[in-house]
Formats: structure tokens, C-alpha cells, sequence
């Protein structure tokens, strides 16, 4: 019932993750509402994040050239490297201001049950990287659920021979909450990771 | 932290219905993860859409040319128009197989709150029409919720001098429905609109 170009597009809307037939719809109708300049800017930045972005070459983070700004950054520690499973993960470590060291970019996390092992994420490349550089300690920053801490324990148990320490980010109550509403599982890790004051 | 194309990309997609700040995100790297051909696809179709699409100058549907596709047709039914809110409303209504007529799209409904006046809506065009076809029956068929209903009535009081009548769709429980389920409301207009069986 659409022209073909408006069913087209709501196809390939409807492909996007979390967006499903009813918001495709309302996307397409709203791209057609709009100026078109307005419309047209989101195709032009499609295809310009497209060809101007790659993986950088070192740590797979997102970047515009073959090393990321931070691989390039020689004020940056290079005795320390910061394993996490997206791009979007750097983004928020960088806001808390509190490190200063390399990163490694997995793209994913183990999980067995969508098919995804060692080989489908960057692990090999993290391997390679710690026998060149002179790297002293890994912090495995995959997220607290059950894949992230599966692939944190899957890289520590590789790192075991070779000498550089593994550390995994503390688990526990988020800054500002409130006992009464965390889980058990939460607040477990939490009393676990309890630290002299 | 992104890189300034991918940054661009995350704020455009952010803009659309619907789509927070971390949809937007999730979207971008969607996009920088898929092959490029798929990606780039994307792109295509909202140019594409969006060039090719205009509105018909009878009804205000989405038409690839200056009629659309309805509106060309000479099988339909020229002397009842179904006055609807948006175009999505006339796929919804021409999977019913019921209706065989011609379409209006308002393309919105009154909403003083949000300042959508008579002004800001196709109602001037719908009247033009009405002057100029030989329509017996217009249906009011907006969305059974405040604006729609408010659009509705305003209509229908602007047609009662014409002598074309104007109907409204039935409001009532769904097919299917469970009366115990249904609202207050709902079950009140099904009594109101109940008929001889």
C-alpha cells in the first residue's frame, strides 16, 4: 500500500536494533514530515560516519584513521591496558577522568549460547598486543553480567602464565543508592569487595 | 570521544521519534558493525524516499506523483471520502477490504495544547473538495482518543450546513475482547452504540 520507496525505506529502518515495525513506521512518516535538508543530513551522516570511520589497527576502538586518538596519545600510560567490550565503553571510562592507560576493544563478549567464542571477539589481537608491548596490568572492564564475567575469566586464565597482573573492576552499590533496593546479588559482591576505611 | 562523523551521526539519530540518546548510540554502532553495503543501503533509501515522495494534491496521502495511487484509481467509490489523521490510517483501513471510497489525510489532529489549530491541518483542503466532488458521506475516521474526537466533531459541525452527511467510525470492545478487561469508557460506548442484531 506504500509507493515502493517509502516501503523500502521502512524495510530497512525496521532492521535497526530496538527498532521494531510500529517505529519504523513512525521514523519513515517523520523523515517525510520534516525539511528535507533535515531529512537528508541523517543520510549524508550515515554515509559519512560510514567512510570515514575504521577500527584502529591496535586497539579496535572506533576511529577516522589507522590508530585512534588515544593509540597516538604518547601522554597516555602505555604499561596498562583497559580490555572492554565496545567502543561506547571507552566513552564512559574516559568521562570518569580516573584512568589514563591504553584500552583494548573486544567487540563482544563470550557467549556460547549466540555462537560467540574466543574467535569472534577480539582476544587473539589482545594476546598479540601483550607480547609486543610492555604492558604490566590488564584491567578487565566487560560488564558485570554473565557474559562479560565469563570472557573477564576466560582472558585472566590466559594472562595466568604470563606474568601480568589481571584485575577485574569491583562489583557493588552504585554510588548514591540504597541498600534497601539493591539485589542480593549486588549487595553479596558488595560485602565480598568490602575495603579497609 | 567519538570521532566527529560518528558524534554527528549520534546526534542525528538521536533527533528521531522515539529514539533516546542511548538508542542512538546503539543505532551508530549498529550501523559502524554491519557490512558497508548494508549500511550505506540505509542511507540510500531515506534519499531515495524522501526525493521520490511528495504529497497528492487531492487527499495529502504519500504519492510518488501528483495524484496518488488511490486517488488515480477509477474504480473507487468518488462519493465517499474517509477523513483520517495521518497516511499510515489509510494502509490500516485498506487492509479491511470494507471500504472501497477515497481518503483525506488531515495530516494531524486538533491539539490546541500542543497549537494545532484548524489551520495547521488539511481541514481548508477537505472543504475545497467537498465544493468541487460530488461526495454524499464523509467518514470521520481520526483516532477515537481527545484530539480525534475533538477533530472529529469540529468537522462534522462545519459539514451540517453542507447537507453531506458525516459519519464517525463505532467505538467499542475489540474482536476478540474480553468485556471483563475492557475500560469504563469503552464498554460504555459499546452499550451506546449497540444494535439490532
Amino acid at each position: 500500500m506504500y509507493t515502493q520507496s517509502v516501503q523500502a525505506l521502512i524495510d530497512e529502518l525496521g532492521r535497526l536494533p530496538g527498532i521494531g515495525p510500529k517505529s519504523a513506521q513512525r521514523v519513515a512518516f517523520y523523515l517525510l514530515k520534516i525539511d528535507q535538508t533535515d531529512a537528508l543530513r541523517l543520510a549524508e551522516s550515515i554515509t559519512a560516519a560510514r567512510l570515514n570511520s575504521t577500527w584502529c589497527r591496535i586497539c579496535f576502538n572506533i576511529s577516522d584513521s589507522e590508530k585512534c586518538e588515544i593509540c597516538r596519545d604518547p601522554k597516555r600510560d602505555q604499561s596498562i591496558i583497559c580490555v572492554v567490550e565496545e567502543p561506547k565503553d571507552i566513552v564512559a571510562i574516559e568521562k570518569t577522568r580516573e584512568y589514563n592507560g591504553l584500552y583494548h576493544v573486544l567487540q563482544g563478549s563470550l557467549s556460547p549460547m549466540d555462537g560467540v567464542g574466543p574467535d569472534q571477539i577480539r582476544v587473539k589481537e589482545l594476546l598479540i598486543r601483550l607480547g609486543n608491548e610492555k604492558v604490566k596490568e590488564v584491567i578487565l572492564c566487560t560488564n558485570p553480567n554473565l557474559e562479560g564475567e565469563a570472557t573477564a575469566m576466560y582472558i585472566s586464565r590466559l594472562l595466568a602464565p604470563t606474568g601480568i597482573s589481571a584485575t577485574r573492576i569491583a562489583s557493588g552499590l552504585p554510588v548514591g543508592g540504597d541498600l534497601e533496593y539493591a539485589d542480593e546479588l549486588t549487595l553479596g559482591r558488595a560485602l565480598e569487595g568490602r575495603r579497609p576505611i
